[in-house]
């Protein structure tokens, strides 16, 4: 099962937001759906959406205003008008170039998965390992393997993994919802805490090595990610754990000199202050929703991508 | 309106399981039902659970099993046990003395908090102070006003207060419920954040002093509080922002020499697989789930009692 894929003339996606409770598949026919399902988190994770513009390209034709809207449906991972750009760049050619391109960097992203699970796995050294994330970085952030969690997976089927600590990661619960449910079909020991217990359970020892995903890396290594990486780069400078980004090397942008430069997307309170339909804080109250953050690359143990590994 | 008091022969308390909803007093008559009403946390804040403590000893009379369930109802909060022992050890001078000396804890109580909100808004400079705070630490968490947030109280009171951020303060929530539910009676501005974005808008810069509670303090400092506390600590010494802990004289526990040695309690993973009665994770999850974390000394600024401030 793939997370994104093209059947049929049409983009076919999981609906990440009906996960864990059931795996629905979307089919997407337009770049107006196809915003929709990017905007409300149907499909996310800096590489799905990497394919996910390319074959939106695909469905747009060549209307150059559902381009320009898709390429800024969400400004924080580079990868997402990285993959509009590449495949728009074949639009004089024809749909036909458009459609191999966008088939291309799918294809490409799942070998490049394969690469980074393999190259994260090397890195590591130890044989009962205790990983812990934030988010997904998974099968369901790309498009058959993930990038963290495809480290974890390679781990895994090596019989060199222990045990996942998944942070929950709200407010929209990714880990809860989507790492967890990503660790049990593959069988790897996980549990479940809340984001604010990270650091501290760093700080009490055990944990081998955090592994996030990104958004966006900024020339210098400066690494844009889920909210609540920061706080995990700290604790694991603090505690000695190696902090490592895994991300292909498409979602690094030269043109972004340092995190500083780095659009952060907040997502409005709306996710704040519910959750399911159940209010959780008093009617009135206002939230800040950074749904990124950026972690300096002085905290940033090793990026692996799917060609090398740099140490910032 | 007191969260705890004692009223015609029984402890009456504000059920904090029921707001921002709706807010309810409760009665309660004997131990188990105030050991039951601890446990849930329809009663909780260090201060609080040291007068919950006391008067629940009123309650119990000479039944030594009960004095020893109540005590340990909740492990980590010195309070607890502090208020327990301070009301048996007038014990052998019956009914009328044990009493006394609970209502002298919450009335010192109530004092302390006064004098903890003086010296704290003394300790800090500027006049129009952007505040960061986790879980509860206001009049909720104590009797009349709070620790950490009644020097919010009293910024408030003399104008210098421009912003509270609350974190929400994952399980429980107290954070969006209860701290946010108190600012806005209190007419202070305000906006809630989840706890992740904590350390992240620490180093954005704009913020001036992150101030929370405590639930012990180890004789060199160390620090439990809620869990999130730790994060925001390393986020502030990242940061150059001063991380001030508030909480009275009897939350230090000189028979605890430093954190390693603070039991904290794990509340068990049904907190954290569901929000707001929502399952957010898959069936079978499972979960750590610790309440408190300990902050090492060299991360604390400050602490204000109602007697000093500490440079650890």
């Amino acid at each position: 099962m793939r997370t994104i894929d093209w059947v049929d003339g049409a983009i076919e996606l999981i609906d990440q937001t009906r996960l864990p409770g059931e795996c629905v598949m979307l089919r997407i026919h337009t770049v107006d759906e196809l915003i929709d399902a990017i905007r409300r988190l149907a499909v996310r994770g800096a590489p799905a959406l990497g394919v996910a513009g390319a074959l939106g390209v695909a469905l747009a034709g060549e209307d150059p205003g559902a381009i320009a809207r898709l390429r800024a449906a969400r400004p924080t991972a580079v990868n997402l008008a990285w993959g509009v750009d590449q495949a728009a760049a074949r639009l004089p050619e024809g749909p036909r170039a458009v459609l191999d391109a966008a088939l291309r960097i799918r294809d490409d992203d799942i070998a490049a998965c394969v690469a980074m699970g393999e190259r994260g796995a090397d890195l590591l050294d130890g044989d009962r390992l205790r990983i812990m994330t934030v988010c997904n970085s998974g099968g369901l952030a790309a498009v058959e393997r993930g990038t963290a969690l495809g480290v974890v997976q390679t781990l895994h089927e090596r019989g060199r993994l222990a045990e996942v600590l998944a942070l929950e990661t709200r407010p929209l619960l990714q880990g809860a919802r989507l790492t967890t449910w990503e660790l049990a079909r593959m069988g790897a020991p996980h549990r479940l805490v809340t984001d604010s217990a990270g650091p501290y359970l760093l700080a009490k020892g055990g944990i081998d090595a955090v592994l996030i995903g990104a958004d966006r890396i900024a020339a210098n290594g400066d690494t844009a990610n889920k909210i609540g990486s920061y706080a995990l780069a700290l604790g694991a400078e603090r505690a000695g754990v190696p902090f490592i980004v895994v991300a292909p090397e498409t979602t690094i942008d030269p043109a972004t000199p340092s995190g500083e430069h780095i659009h952060i997307e907040d997502r409005g309170g709306d996710e704040v202050v519910s959750l399911g339909g159940v209010r959780v804080a008093p009617e009135g109250t206002e939230a800040l929703n950074p749904a990124f953050d950026v972690t300096p690359h002085d905290l940033i143990t090793a990026i692996v991508t799917d060609r090398r590994v740099i140490r910032p």
